[in-house]
């Protein structure tokens, strides 16, 4: 299936789906000018599943799933409210865009059916749709990278020199030795992102950003069955019989919406499916990054950083660099943060007293805001603290996960909101290891965008700028995936040549949101000093200190699983009686 | 004044009077067995003024003073209290013993008048005793320090090859330098332990223990004045002028009460008033410890360990060793922890959710008890956590109060109970460095007592048994200080003919109250490990780590003494347009 571009009616409409972490959301936007009409959202019933199965099956640690179902109620819900809210008749909408959180990762029959549904599948663990976070196959990461580097497999280096444990090969290999019956019957190992395209098209296909990223596809190919055969005799066939090298760029079109997928979304039936894509990488042509060295931050519970080049260069701690993974033709470049937005929650929800929460609801605000306004005017490093914002592990540069949080600095004076902030730092200060590391590897950043939630925090990105040096442009859409994948839609369905043409009509952006302070960055960078200090501390493999956090990891999970002794009991002796030393009163 | 031993009346009865932080508390202790009577506490109105002083004026981080009209108030309201309780005639009462926190240190005239008592000093914060924990003499204590390495002076290894900005000589110095006209109208430079002996008995005196362990007093001299000239030329006389070197031994008499201390008691005036004590100190006598190598932890908002030996060892990091320290006739060595129940306070109070404080209130028992319980049955380890205990800086053996806390290894998943139990083990780790420490000196530590509020907490306690890998002796009385107060007043009353003959009648203990679990031992002999690495590389100094905290902590205080710039404004442009990229639609 080919389309050409040729210009869409005036009224002409796409809708883009975003699927995120909790919640997905249409977007219907007009072609003409990426004028956003209407956006509804739906949240998943079941959220992300990490303590037990929606059947009740306990879950072990580090696990994180999600339920289909979930998926295909945004397309019956959050679909037709939107169109109704934009007051559109659905025969203006000519295309459809969806983008997903990655890796994100399910087993499906060979028709496309997740294996949790199949009659005895709903109760084990390893049927369900693997989330992005789900980070239990970290010992299958460390086998695949240490198995990559012996063998001087000429993909690793693509990735940072590490394959992280969210990707598809590592939850694959997890499947498989913790539940081969399940792997078995796992005909389809596929990305979200490619499913719902599925669900849609009544056609799989495999889209050339979570192949190149999720899935080690490079130059064409996956490993080799002799790779996978070495981690596990079980596994040579794996992407043979499992994936697909059939991939589509972004923005082609992937099929034409079924009549059974018209009936969900209450759109037309034969419309344009644009292929599959990522919720982070759809972003940057809706913020109009689609230049070299133009760098957007996606800013949520997690941050990814997107970047596109036209040179080739191995980025040490990047995600992956893949040919045309963020903007066809261009070499596109992703690194990222696994805990942000989630690091701001925790701290708020789990160490702030409740005299903070009756303020915050006594000023009319949000805790966030609170907490945020109550050092918003002290100057740079009046807290005393620093914080490695690992909290949720390191993806870049490390691409570690059981690396793990730290606070330095902490004194009897230390409150809430000082932590606070200093958590906001740490992640400034991350993102600002990760700019480094690409000026470092010759692919130097030039701009730097934000989108995603976080950006509705002025204070936050106002430090953001501060510590990194640079003006932020910021998003002008709070829904910035939602917006890139009816960009791609637009494309698919032909109303632009390209991406970079219909990012340049349609993407929205305020410039020079925020502008560095000067004095306030030169504070920073020597705080940063700092950060890096301890960063490389507790972050450099194979040392001592690194091994500090490795071993603590490793004794609480052990002791998960080892039944607990109780800490009171064996030693206490009877303490009811004192006992007066010796002797006589004289 | 001398008195020989010779039997009290088998009603005879002392008074011990313990001077604590936030209070002060009065015993009546039975001379012929040690029996508590009655105690009466009275909380100081004033408290720490650690913000403002009583009249208003602001005060700078770091600074802890008190009142000593406070002090005054415990003799005339807790001491006839408690004689009222125990139901006694003041006439049984022989003799008064008190101890005092240290280094609590006062300026006063040569009457003994505190300088803040004198018109046009109120409003004067260098005028006003400083409580121990008074820490805003540190840079005072650092060129003490090196002033004292650069002359090899023959004491400083007595104290660890530190002195702390606690002690007598570094405060001094601070109130020399910063307010010079208070220091000049300074007569007598006197620790609170001998001012509250010279109220009750008219006549001024010095401790052995204070001069030795807070006053630098050492063979029979202070530091010579060509040494605190060379601090400062105005400093020369400091010693000459303001000390004594006439030093009462510990449980020797200090003199008879006077009238007006009778009217304030009502005791009888003319009974023995014991020479000045320390709490911790006077403690060891209180649990029996006064043979070499028994140590007793007094575990507090900080925790002392005094223990005797017979042998004069240079232990690094100790607070001290003076001869007739603790036991007249023996070394005594005091090491100590700055932060221990402060930190769990600190944490409780402003770390913890409200929904944690409803449970607590709806369960009956406090929150300390709520968050111990939480994780009472947890294995050694379950919580992934290691913090340093320093949160109120490092007393031994690293005698540094720039040092600060740190917690590492936190993930989204960690909770207010696991940081709890992650810093009841630390300060358990800071206490197994202090016996190591005398382990390597060569005055290895043969018993382990603890005294002290926080012996209540017996889930604690075990974690301490398990952490040391000793059997813990436990006091079998909550007054220790009191008690060991009431010890040294019935010696120096003539009632036994020394402390130790006393101590074993009067004394109270529960022995083998805690026995270690050789598991959890094991277990946190790993974790162990690790605290020691994470301690050497935040603590050594000199080194690129030590210097992270050094360099939080100036940042910090330079912050706090300049203007603030507010975060949000300066680069912040105007975002409420967005801006459509180039282009118009096709």
């Amino acid at each position: 299936m080919t389309t050409t571009a040729e210009p869409a009616a005036a009224d002409a409409c796409v809708v883009g789906i975003d699927f995120g972490t909790l919640s997905g959301r249409a977007s219907v936007i007009r072609v003409r000018d990426g004028h956003e009409l209407a956006t509804a959202v739906h949240a998943y019933p079941d959220g992300v599943i990490d303590t037990r199965l929606p059947g009740g099956r306990t879950l072990p640690p580090d696990w994180a799933l999600q339920n289909p179902r979930d998926w295909i109620a945004v397309l019956a819900t959050a679909v037709p409210a939107a169109v109704r809210d934009a007051g559109v008749d659905p025969a203006q909408i000519i295309g459809i865009g969806t983008d997903f959180t990655a890796c994100t990762v399910l087993p499906t029959t060979a028709d496309g059916t997740p294996l949790c549904e199949l009659p005895g599948y709903g109760d084990r663990p390893h049927a369900w749709p693997k989330l992005w976070k789900h980070h239990a196959a970290q010992p299958h990461a460390d086998r695949i990278n240490a198995l990559a580097h012996a063998r001087r497999e000429p993909w690793i280096t693509r990735y940072g020199g590490k394959i992280s444990s969210e990707w598809q090969v590592a939850k694959a290999l997890q499947v498989l030795e913790e539940d081969p019956e399940a792997y078995a019957a796992t005909e389809r190992w596929i990305e979200a992102a490619d499913w719902i395209v599925w669900q849609l098209t009544g056609v799989e296909t495999r889209n050339a950003c979570t192949a190149g990223y999720k899935g080690i596809l490079q130059d064409g190919a996956y490993p080799t069955p002799g790779f996978f055969a070495a981690l596990n005799p079980a596994f040579a066939d794996y992407a043979d019989t499992r994936l697909s090298t059939g991939l589509l760029p972004l923005g082609a079109p992937a099929g034409r919406l079924t009549e059974r997928a018209a009936g969900w979304t209450g759109l037309p039936a034969g419309i344009v499916v644009a292929a599959g894509n990522v919720d982070a990488h759809v972003s940057a042509p809706a913020v109009g990054v689609t230049e070299p060295g133009h760098l957007l931050a996606v800013m949520g519970t997690s941050t990814c950083h997107v970047m596109s080049a036209d040179t080739l260069a191995e980025v040490p701690g990047m995600c992956g660099v893949v040919d045309g993974g963020i903007i066809a033709g261009r070499y596109g470049y992703e690194a990222g943060q696994s805990g942000v937005g989630d690091l701001f929650a925790w701290w708020t929800e789990h160490h702030v007293p409740g005299s903070y929460r009756d303020a915050a609801r006594t000023a009319g605000i949000s805790l966030h805001q609170h907490l945020t306004a109550l050092t918003a005017d002290d100057p740079v490093g009046a807290h005393g603290l620093l914080a490695l914002d690992w909290m949720n592990g390191n993806r870049s540069i490390l691409v570690d996960h059981t690396l793990s949080g730290v606070i330095v600095g902490l004194t009897l004076a230390s409150r809430p909101e000082h932590v606070y902030r200093a958590l906001l730092e740490a992640t400034a200060f991350g993102t600002r290891r990760i700019l480094e590391a690409f000026r470092d590897a010759g692919v130097p950043v030039a701009e730097f965008y934000a989108a995603g939630g976080l950006t509705q925090n002025t204070t936050l990105m106002q430090l953001y700028a501060d510590v990194l040096g640079y003006p932020i442009h910021i998003a002008a859409t709070s829904q910035a995936p939602a917006l890139g994948s009816a960009i791609h839609a637009a494309v698919a369905a032909g109303a632009y040549p390209d991406v970079p043409a219909a990012a340049a009509v349609m993407g929205r952006v305020h410039r020079d949101a925020y502008r560095p302070d000067p004095a306030r960055h030169d504070a920073y960078t020597r705080l940063y000093a700092d950060y890096r200090t301890l960063h490389d501390y507790f972050g450099a493999a194979g040392t001592a200190s690194a091994g500090v956090m490795r071993r603590l990891r490793g004794m609480r999970d052990a002791a998960r699983r080892e039944p607990a002794p109780a800490l009171a009991s064996p030693g206490t002796a009877d303490r009811r009686e004192p006992t007066t030393l010796t002797g006589d009163p004289r």
